[in-house]
């Protein structure tokens, strides 16, 4: 592979990459004059119309800071300290937030083992808890699934409509991660809403950092009565932007026009490109169906662990299965073809080495 | 069986028995004239001698009111928030807390699959984590263990040394839930340390109140620079006894000459006989060999349902398994022979009208 | 005065006074054979019993561990994090409890300082916010009195029934700290009631180790609807006795038959007596009318730091007033006469010494 | 006033102001290629060494996402839940903070009465507790003071000095709350290390957001072994940008070549002079000499709720002085003299309406 032209772009992950410039840009045009600080400006409440013509009149939206933050706020809006909280094993609320949920929102996670990353009804029946043992067992009150998952999976509508009647026939709240919720859309082919709320999520963590913002993200409701009282939270779990405006502004050049599905269509495509061409070479091994902007695909060790750079710094396997490492690749909404043609050399380039 | 002798004593929860004579009188004896609140008393001052002369001259005793308190305040002077705990997935503070660990000391817990409820260094290595991963991934700082386990069986001392290496070996903090300690200690031979901090439990969660107490537990730390600050945590977890001579004086009742072990070996030895006899009778599967005081069998699920008299008023089965139903009974100080008659009874009689 | 009969009882708190014989003996009463853990047992539904007939029809009582522990979990049932507290400045739940109201319920306290430790709405109302002020400034939720305040001074009933109109009118919950409650009510010649919820009060935290117990409190809910979803937060604050047998059995002698607001009267009268004696010495000012089982008195600061084996043990004085120091002696149930000629006799040893 | 030459800029709050044109040109500047998120790239490399030549090379700097969130992270970092913080009465953190500091850290706030809003030694040392009180009393790990405070009165680097020493020599630590820390350098004359670390200042809640940034502020801590371990806070308390070049690259913005100072100066320049103007107009009072950016003037309350509309939506006035109303103005990076002339203005207008 020629090593002249090396990319700045690799697919260690999305929040790797910048800005969309229509991001930037959204930036710069409200940056106009003085407006009322935390959201009493016109640009959230143009957001709050995006939202609503997104997600139906019912919806309510509230910007926010990071994704962490995001999450930990939509749990606390639902479920009181001492509450539990049953997702997928692998969810990005149970391994990857630094038991902030525990610790911010006092609430237990009931891990399940998923074969993909994917709740089901079944699956998450297996951490109802039984009355009788109240007061007791930790009890659910939510339900929280990732869109996508963490293993780049996407639910379809019918069965994010199937975890949907089971929360509401055991008094559980349907919680969506959407930290790529535009690559799920994307990948559905609809939009956010029909990767969400239109089939029963009933509070949704809406990511835009990992597509193409400098930050901010936010909660949306999709009821009014689920946001009761939401104003001291957003302020309470540090969420609440001071100049609320500059987040407004980058939400809304994403949902206008479908600019944020279009962005994330376009890293799922590279993502699947990256698939096939990795697919080809000797000895890579791709884990699991490429449906978002995610690869995960093994290789023997010893090359695994030889193009470091474009990933991670400090992570290049994800793990190792035996005499293969697991590697995750994450295209972005500026990934393009000359990218996958660089990664790809790397991991022959890694490949061949190894065999020499 | 003959019905007009009704036991008034079951099997349902050592939490279902009451106090041993001797802890009554201790309460009686202490309740004389005014001493110093909060643990400054001449009796507390006498369980810690008690305590130093059981788990040697570094330990630092402090008395508790509650088992799930002991262990939330065991596991808040050990961990700071944002930290998780290594544990079985079967460990109470897990499953049997309402998420007081979570909500209140503000940790993650880590739970571990075991085959008999005992962790293991490999176990537990399972849930370290990758330091690369931080500070995403919750941090072990803490392995706890349960003596006896929430299934029965005992922690042998070189397990307990093993699991004291790995935990110093990976700078974690060895906490014991010892709930039923004096079980576990009467089940070794040996006396509380020998079941705890003589093979490295940096801090033990030292139940009585199911082995005769009216009341009242302690935290124990193994050396004193683990209980540095612990004064205000000790009133700030709740858990700080006001009139304290009355813990203490149950507390020393049960250490003085041995009387907790003694009774504790009691119950056992009940457990066992009532195992034993369980098992003669056809249908009866004895589902984990018995060590304490606690028996686990199985029998059909028409007759498992039969005898709820004795055991949880909401709660006959532990749960079902296919075609049978698993019980778990617990002896206490005080059970006896003719408790055991009482219960084998009742079982051939549900066993005898299932075939009829 | 004479050295020969030493009382081992003195004036440094109930808290140093042990527990009534009845209360002994209802301890033992019950200890008899198996009963259902937590709660589900007949010495627990008549406690049940004992608060309707007490408070009426409407009361729900829960029997708790100890003070601080009462009040947290009372608190943490009318109010979600992030809300406030308006209490007087003097407040235990203020300036007692090691910030476990803020760091356990997550509460702000909003302290307003009182001519005699006692609210009135005039007073609350300086503390309230302005909607406007929404989401930023901490919003309050609940109204603390406690009776008797920690100055001694009893609310009159119109002064309860004022400031549960005040709370009432302002969307908050009147929560009342009855650490000492049976000597309010004994001051009031009233029932606890009386002395509570019949005029308002929302939640009482009802206070019995002071008065006569071993251990034990109890939170008391005036209606039914404040303790929905009680249960989850009794087990997860560390407040759920598990042999709740032995705390309603106590909490049932002091309410049985009057023994409770009896004995409190006993100690009430003691006090009254012991600052009319004191009163007569020269150099001794009664700092605060005795209301309840509270003196509060100075003498110049020689003399007052002449007599400290009655006192606490660090706490000889509870502040300096310029050139006097300021004292606070607490009689018990178990107070008599001897006690106060012993006290007395000692005032007025160090003040003949300091003078010679 | 001619009403045609509506400025769009007023003086409700330096949050209403929006981002300096150079800020958002560094935002574009970075918004080049992918870097490693999490704070591991160049620009937030820069940053570090920025604030080392700012604040010493012991310096260490974290960027954040909200003023709210840095404040309760400095606090976390610091002080462990149970603690108590001494501060002003008119502490941002105590008064406009929701109970973040008491529900997220644990902390309880101990707030003192200043003539100013400045603490002294003094003042302050009127919240130390006794030892002898310990556990009970919530017991001080924190001093923290406002840079300026929130009456807009700065700290002369002695007064901070004074503080210092009163905090080591009492075993806690200083934290500054810098909110608006580029205006009181400006008022000083100083950099921003000669009005808070240089002077004694542990750590600094670094703020940037209020002067012209479009988010963004930093934790400084003044030594390393102060943010020992705070990569879990920082994430955990939900402040860690996952794209953290951009808030680096603002801050560098503001620290480079002393943008920030300048920019403040200009704010401190034009509230100095609109406190001048209003000084002259009949009726009105100017009640705190401005130091920094802020005016607190009153007027007769009629005139005083005549010009809501270049205020806070919902404030117009701070509060009602008997027949005055106070209220606050700030000025803002971008305010110049058209906005004071637009200002003045009105209120002249309001006054000689309500004379007519």
């Amino acid at each position: 592979m020629d090593g002249d032209t090396t990319s700045n772009r690799g697919f260690a992950s999305d929040n790797a990459s910048g800005a969309h410039p229509a991001v930037i840009e959204a930036i710069a045009a409200v940056n106009e004059g003085h407006v009322p600080a935390y959201g009493n400006d016109a640009e959230t409440a143009r957001l709050q119309e995006l939202a609503r013509a997104e997600f139906g009149p019912e919806a309510r939206i509230f910007p926010t800071l990071n994704g962490t933050g995001t999450n930990v706020l939509a749990l606390r809006a639902i479920a009181p300290p001492h509450r539990a909280v049953i997702s997928a094993e692998t969810a990005h609320i149970s391994i990857d937030e630094t038991a902030a949920p525990e610790a911010i929102a006092g609430l237990k996670l009931l891990g399940v083992s998923t074969p993909d990353g994917k709740l089901t009804p079944e699956l998450a029946a297996t951490r109802l808890a039984d009355p009788a043992d109240l007061p007791h067992v930790p009890w659910p009150a939510v339900v929280s699934i990732s869109q996508p998952t963490e293993l780049g999976t996407v639910y379809r509508p019918e069965e994010i409509a199937a975890l949907a009647r089971f929360a509401a026939g055991n008094d559980l709240v349907l919680q969506m991660d959407g930290a790529r919720i535009f690559n799920a859309a994307a990948s559905l082919g609809s939009g956010l809403a029909g990767a969400s709320t239109d089939h029963g999520v009933d509070v949704l963590s809406l990511g835009a950092n990992k597509n193409g913002t400098v930050f901010g993200e936010a909660v949306l409701f999709a009821r009014p009565e689920l946001a009761e009282g939401f104003g001291i939270l957003h302020k309470g779990t540090l969420q609440l932007p001071a100049k609320a405006r500059f987040v407004s502004a980058q939400l809304n050049a994403l949902l206008d026009d479908g600019l944020g599905v279009r962005i994330a269509d376009q890293a799922n495509g590279v993502a699947a490109g990256l698939a096939e061409r990795l697919a080809e070479l000797d000895g890579v091994e791709i884990a699991q169906t490429v449906e978002v902007n995610i690869v995960f695909f093994s290789m023997p060790l010893a090359p695994a662990r030889a193009f470091p750079e474009t990933l991670a710094p400090n992570r290049p396997l994800l793990f190792e299965l035996g005499d293969h490492g697991l590697i995750r690749l994450v295209a972005s909404w500026d990934s393009d073809l000359a990218d996958v043609d660089h990664l790809v050399g790397q991991a022959a380039e890694a490949l061949g080495a190894s065999r020499a």
